[in-house]
């Protein structure tokens, strides 16, 4: 199958999970649900539960098993750009096309959005009784999310990275900055489907965690090159809008040829993790070199 | 033991398990380490903490058992405090006597270290293995925090809040926005120190989960007394400051007579709720009579 229909059948797959999860709009407090659903049903490539379904599907995990892990990244995912995208923060009006969430609803909302989906990813693994995952993996999987999530993890990226506007940074920096603020939700993507399944073999758990560290970077140096090269109404933010802000990015840094270079460096050595696990992890080898071709 | 002193112990356990539980500040991203720290280790009355405690000593459960769930809900408390003190939502420059943390830092550092509190809250239980509590209870427990933080709890009463700024509310909307916005987590604080306790009496649960339910509101009724007739250099905040910010207020809806007498009712009605507990629970009916009578 192409990577075209896989990446469709796995966001339909987590687009109904959202669906089911998400609080219904006409629940009170209906503002603060709006405006929770508009921020995680909105457009998006659902990178990180493709990616659930795809380590899933590695190890012939039944698709209901996953859903929860699925959902719960998207939720987090979906907060911090909310949360990222606020006047405070990156002040942006647009995200993929479509008004910012503190700019369809206001700033107060939001953040309270953003607040309630987070306690939202905890709530839907930990209620998650139906896909029989032991109680110690649930326990094990919400850790997993937590740490992922936080001051050692996306939250910590994030503040690493406005500690970085307008200061020169070397690729080691830059690097960590990305492995905090994008590169643990990517990999805790992974993690939790392997939980999710029952992988014990340590081997196999390292070779995909490096594959997610791998494809996360991947993701971020290909992000940039796209907002140097790629068009506006395809990427859905402004071209050259990280620059402006005067964030560093991987091309400013390293050239554009050698950030590309590097983006398929990173390609060919999360396809090379993937070695052991054969044909049942060919989704994942398209996802790795789908990261670092796809125009938005 | 008085409750002054009995507050006191509580106080310093919470404080010393919090200062174990949160990064240190000069681990990086150290300012965001620094703004977490400011707001969870800053003075309060750690109610939460204390009421977590308290239930655990009336089933003589080991201290060490309840630390985790005292930490998670004083984190949740911290983060809802630094997201509503932001200029978006309720605009303070004071949180008991000292700069909020926007002011102390900066907005966006104050948005991440309010999210990261709440991933902590989270990753503390989560992270909890040596207290010998069954995976499954700490599901139950992981599950009842996300709830009692989310939509349906604490970010859900906020979102009402906000809405009800302006607006006359009927005595009944009032205490359905506290029992969201402050009671979810008072109520979560003892279901914890339950499931932690490994109690499953379900008539023991029902009356703790009522008696939290009565001094949650007792507390909210209590405050806004204290805000109208409190001292400023007491309370912490200017007094009359939820008057003036035109919030709905219990003395304002029934009169403060009246207002003072429902305090009451509701401290007593606590009070009723930990008959069949006995003298083990004396720290608990003291909590009661302390909620309605503090000058703070």
């Amino acid at each position: 199958m192409g990577i075209d229909k896989i990446l469709r059948a796995f966001q339909s797959e987590v687009d109904a999970a959202l669906e089911d999860s998400l609080p219904p709009a006409d629940r009170e407090p209906t503002r603060l649900h709006e405006a929770m659903r508009y921020a995680a049903l909105g457009p998006g490539k659902r990178i990180r539960p493709v990616l659930v379904y795809a380590t899933g599907e590695a190890f012939n995990t039944p698709i209901a098993r996953l859903h929860a892990s699925a959902v719960a990244v998207e939720l987090i995912h979906a907060y911090s750009l909310i949360h990222d995208d606020l006047p405070a923060m990156d002040d942006d009006d647009l995200r993929r096309g479509r008004p910012t969430c503190h700019k369809q609803f206001d700033e107060a909302i939001a953040i309270l959005a953003g607040d309630a989906l987070q306690a939202l990813a905890f709530s839907v693994i930990a209620h998650d009784t139906r896909s029989q995952i032991t109680p110690a993996r649930q326990v094990e999987m919400l850790r997993a999310l937590a740490d992922a999530s936080g001051s050692a993890g996306m939250a910590g990226g994030q503040a690493i990275d406005l500690a970085s506007v307008g200061s020169q940074l070397t690729i080691g920096e830059l690097e960590k900055m990305h492995l905090y603020k994008t590169g643990a939700l990517i990999r805790v993507s992974v993690k939790l489907a392997c939980l999710a399944s029952g992988i014990d073999d340590l081997d196999v758990v390292t070779r995909l965690d490096r594959y997610a560290q791998c494809i996360g970077l991947a993701f971020q140096v290909h992000d940039d090159i796209l907002d140097v090269e790629g068009e506006t109404a395809i990427i859905g933010k402004p071209q050259g809008s990280d620059s402006e802000q005067n964030k560093p990015t991987y091309p400013q840094i390293l050239g554009m040829q050698e950030a590309k270079d590097t983006a398929q460096r990173l390609c060919e050595e999360a396809r090379e993790c993937l070695v052991p696990l054969g044909p049942a992890a060919d989704t994942l080898r398209k996802i790795a070199s789908y990261i670092v071709s796809r125009d938005r």
